[in-house]
């Protein structure tokens, strides 16, 4: 029963040695069933394929539950096997409640509380939560540290120039609202109305279901738009100078002598 | 009364030492009412809710201003304590024309001049400046001094390169009066006209009110889309650098010395 | 026959000494006739054009291939010439299936193929596939190698991130699926239709065809715009420090010697 | 007349040493006059302004012209000043045909033709050449050397960007036209029609007047529109490199010592 569960645990940590080659297989397994979910749960929007493939659809879907279900159950029950979670209820209670798990749980859960629900709207929502599965790959993409870090280390300058823009978003917009107000009260609205413009005019998207017609509502749109063009430069310029310094830090040797006394600073 | 000056001015100033509790919950607390300035303010456009919360929207703001006038004023009584402006008049008057404080004297004003303004419009626009109240929040946002630090480095070639677009657009603009006019008279009738389409073009923005339909329009209006790209190209490079240089700057020692032997390197 | 061989070969291959100058026209002339095909398969689509020019089009596709033919073979006889290829039978198989002579098998082999095939949809799939013999053109552009190797450098990091792309695409079309259909059923009429929205809006291009109208829409809409940009920051961000790299690379000697006294830096 | 051809010139040349003021204020003047050229330029094909200003517009334009003239005549006349072109007909010969003053000739030619000219068609596009009157500007802006510096250091790749473009919008559209011409044959009624799809689609401007609307043409589309991120992201990282290499070079310390026998290197 102990060497089942350390085999169990062998196989979900891909990096474990001996039985790397079943834990390969059913890691592709497990990535290949998320990705099919992903495009189920797309597919399964697009009425004709609905009608089509209903059975199938609702037959994956429940194939999909019962061995995420399975395997939630064997990934808390062999979790022990890591030394970070070696107590048999305390270090339990902490798997499941650790990002990756969490994951794995709203996997599954929203499909056992459509067994109980009654309200659809609540169904309806219970079932935009599926599409989070494809957060479930997340744990096999290692690659993604470096942006990762990259962005981590960042992320004040990150959160400051996100809200510079939400800053200036409402001005350019409250502003726009005033001017643009008189003369096309249905679109511009509000100055809510007018910060859709705004972001749209911002990000440079256009489109084009709400635009400035006045001279001077057209002036100030362009300079929006330009300033806008600022918006690309500033996280670009803040996210590049994260990948030089991250790329210099690695790249610069630990050990340097000094050129004086021939020792190591 | 002196040691009452001393302590408003330490909770003004949230770095100040001892008082550090109080100034933080008055500083958070003034952040929120600009906050809630800003929301309301936006909010109170939206029709519906004009009409629903009238009262409210009417008593925040008679709040608001009561509050920031009673703290203008004491700002004004407590600068002293600042070594800058300790001149009782001259002191207090150099304080009253610094950004910040004019910044706050803004925020309030619109709402006296409005009692007596009987102007319809002119009291709009006063309305408008209330948004304005957005910038006290500036006075709080330490990190933007890097990225305004790095802006102000590059400011020449920044202006430049703004320079350099406005160039383009008239240029672009011109040509592409005299291409499509003929064919579209109403939509590029004049430069300032094509301008606006020139502008949408540049930043990609491209709304689609206003765009080429003649073969040679839509050929010059693709060289402009591209040329728009360095558009987004040139500042973003003029920023990164400066990111760079800041960075380097601030990780470059000025100095080195080695543990060793104590002699620079 | 076999000195005939030789001078095809340096011919052929631009770099070769002697025959520099007749390899320089033959050179120019494979360009021009590669770039006239280009415009003609462009504007034989033009049904003026067509019309009209109907005969120039067909001789020029005719000679096009013929000479394009008799270049083939004459490059498979003379390609032993190259060290690589030397053997007289393994060594022509071996630069038929090279990339290069792939592509000029594949500029003439769908002309061929159009005579045989009675079905027009084939006819129609294979004359589109005459668009690739501009690809012909890369084996003379050597300065396309420094894109090349910094993109092949960063790829992993450019593979990721578009999968980053696509995932965040299939979350985001997901929700505002969920949000948008109750409201605009033939718009948002399945999560593939959003996507096609999606994949707009993240990449800020914005037709306008579809576009979020209810208030949470128009919210998450401009979010997913906002985050957009990220997505032309990210890229950059990793190109930008690829072409760093690469020049820092080049740039740095290896070893230095001081001028003076002969010793390593 | 030898000294006021000294004068003349000194006045001309804004760095000249004893007549840097009268030099400033006339320079000032120019840039104020080329300025308002522009100005009237645009404004004078609004109809309104044409109709009300009609007399100012065309006075303003003798008055440019002739004041033009009388500068462009006395510059040919001084320049002989300068070294390098010292020889009374030889040098003057090689400065009117120098950049500067060609574009100097650019500016009041098109007047004195259009007096000749009696084709109106040549005369609109004569009237269109005068917004270049413009370019006189780029005398003034010293600044505009570093921009140029790295862009002309990185021609050659930002040239091949370009071509990777345009080559891609060869590509991109041909396949686009095959895909969607059978749905919308209006729309994508040719390659260079599609062509037209296909660089609104890359540079992100779309504009909404022509985008594809079968599921594979979204596919391609959205592909398109992704892989014109890149686009962004390459002249971009060229440019940002150019930059640093420029800044790098520039604060790189020309002298430097070698730590071993303290000789310069």
């Amino acid at each position: 029963m102990l060497h089942l569960r350390k085999t169990l645990y062998s196989i979900f940590e891909t990096s474990a040695g001996k039985r790397r080659g079943v834990s390969l297989v059913f890691n592709l397994l497990l990535i290949t069933i998320i990705t099919l979910n992903a495009i189920a749960i797309v597919l399964h929007t697009v009425p004709e394929y609905n009608r089509r493939f209903a059975q199938i659809f609702t037959d994956f879907e429940l194939f999909s539950v019962v061995f995420f279900t399975i395997e939630y159950v064997l990934r808390i029950w062999a979790c022990v096997e890591n030394e970070k979670y070696h107590h048999w209820f305390w270090g339990r209670l902490r798997y499941i409640v650790s990002t990756s798990a969490l994951i794995d749980f709203l996997a599954i859960f929203p499909f056992y509380f459509t067994l109980f629900a009654t309200d659809l709207a609540i169904v309806r929502i219970l079932r935009l939560f599926r599409i989070f599965r494809l957060f479930r790959i997340s744990r096999y993409s290692h690659a993604f540290r470096m942006i990762q870090t990259v962005v981590n280390d960042k992320k004040e300058e990150l959160i400051l120039s996100t809200m510079l823009v939400v800053f200036m978003l409402i001005i350019v917009s409250s502003v726009m609202y005033y001017v643009e107000h008189p003369v096309q009260p249905d679109k511009f609205s509000s100055i809510p109305a007018a910060m859709w413009w705004g972001v749209t005019a911002m990000t440079t998207v256009g489109y084009g279901d709400i635009h400035p017609i006045t001279p001077l509502g057209k002036l100030l749109g362009g300079i929006t738009a330009i300033l806008g063009i600022g918006l690309f430069a500033l996280p670009t310029g803040i996210l590049v100078s994260g990948f030089n310094e991250h790329i210099r830090d690695r790249k610069t040797p630990q050990r340097r002598v000094c050129p004086h006394c021939g020792k190591e600073i």
